[in-house]
């Protein structure tokens, strides 16, 4: 099972924080991380209960980029998910789905979440691997921040206990395979409209981050591809 | 499935009793049930943000007895879960096989929860048909109320409704992006060894399997491949 930290983007309440670091300790996890974060204090102290050490030793950074860099596999969470094919930024899996993926594999996976009023960015979103969404009732889909966590949580601990197998592509070799792959597009123009280059690129990073590359199937991925884009020129 | 009503006994904290109403209207669920509850006021309905109504519309009970003598299933939580059969009140389901047993019945089902610090006494879990219990860590087992509302409501909800969301990608469009994307390498010499292209074309196949790429996601990826193949010959 790959080793899970949670990123809380920009949250706006200390209590959540503090429920967040609580359920993280119920199912024995540890790493938690906070971009931007309202203030913390007596409030997230109380909610966290036996789980403020969690909260202590919390990082926090500035921006999402350098909250997420050194992460393999990224997961974004959103409350939106959609089933029109033509916005695959929203095309959301499963916890369930998640939790079988994530079985399979070992790496540094980034659990990342919104704040409670709007959720992640698209451009934050775009940045992810995987997006998550919890299917809930479709007259009111909003859900308390530490709750979705808890079930995330909760779902994915049943994978506990199963066989490792595959390092994962880091995201580094992830971004490689669909830079190159993106610079060959251009060099052969495809997709002619410009403007669609850059929701082209976006489609290949989510194909790549949804399946799962391992790092060898993503060194002979570059490899190859590498290959073509110097013929191409 | 069962028309499932959440029942909290002795709650402590108003803010959880408004949290459990907003992650049961999350999930589609409307009676609350509250035995002899802590006062609620503004920081329950501050908590339950637009499921207000599932706290106005409360039955309150003096007693347990007369809160759940109107069902015909009773479920009881515990954090305390044993896998002695001599404590055989403290033998636990699982949410996951809470849901099977649910999916397979209708009628009128309590799940029944109790007060933050002490949980169900055991007079109240001998009332109950069944006891279920969230795995959770060892060391920190005591979950934040809602919280365990949040998880068995996802639990159970998942029996419900549609799932199909986009249409997949066919077996003939996935082949046809792996032959093609084959016929490039070869056309490049990659890899370099004949007898590799084959395990080369066996791993792009199961990376477009994996990915679970839509319709249109493989009719774009046909395109730039057909294009690129074309460039190269």
């Amino acid at each position: 099972m790959a080793e899970i930290s949670i990123v809380l983007v920009r949250p706006l309440y200390a209590g959540n924080v503090g429920s967040v670091a609580r359920v993280m300790a119920n199912f024995g996890l540890k790493n938690l991380i906070l971009v931007k974060p309202c203030k913390l204090g007596k409030k997230a102290n109380d909610m966290a209960v036996h789980a403020k050490s969690i909260l202590k030793k919390a990082k926090v950074y500035k921006n999402f980029e350098a909250a997420i860099k050194n992460f393999d596999l990224v997961i974004g969470t959103t409350a939106e998910s959609t089933n029109k094919d033509d916005y695959f930024l929203r095309i959301t899996i499963s916890p369930e789905e998640l939790r079988k993926k994530l079985q399979k594999v070992y790496g540094k996976v980034a659990v990342v979440f919104g704040p409670e009023d709007i959720g992640l960015k698209n451009e934050e979103l775009e940045r992810c691997d995987i997006a998550v969404s919890i299917q809930s009732a479709k007259d009111y889909r909003s859900m308390n921040l530490s709750h979705a966590v808890a079930i995330i949580l909760y779902e994915l601990s049943k994978g506990e206990g199963e066989k490792i197998q595959f390092r994962l592509a880091s995201k580094r070799e992830k971004d490689l395979i669909t830079n190159t792959f993106g610079a060959i597009a251009n060099l052969i123009k495809y997709p002619k409209p410009v403007e669609r280059r850059k929701i082209f690129n976006l489609m290949l990073s989510r194909i790549i981050g949804r399946a799962q590359i391992t790092g060898r199937e993503a060194n002979t991925l570059i490899g190859v591809l590498k290959k073509m884009k110097k013929r191409l020129k």
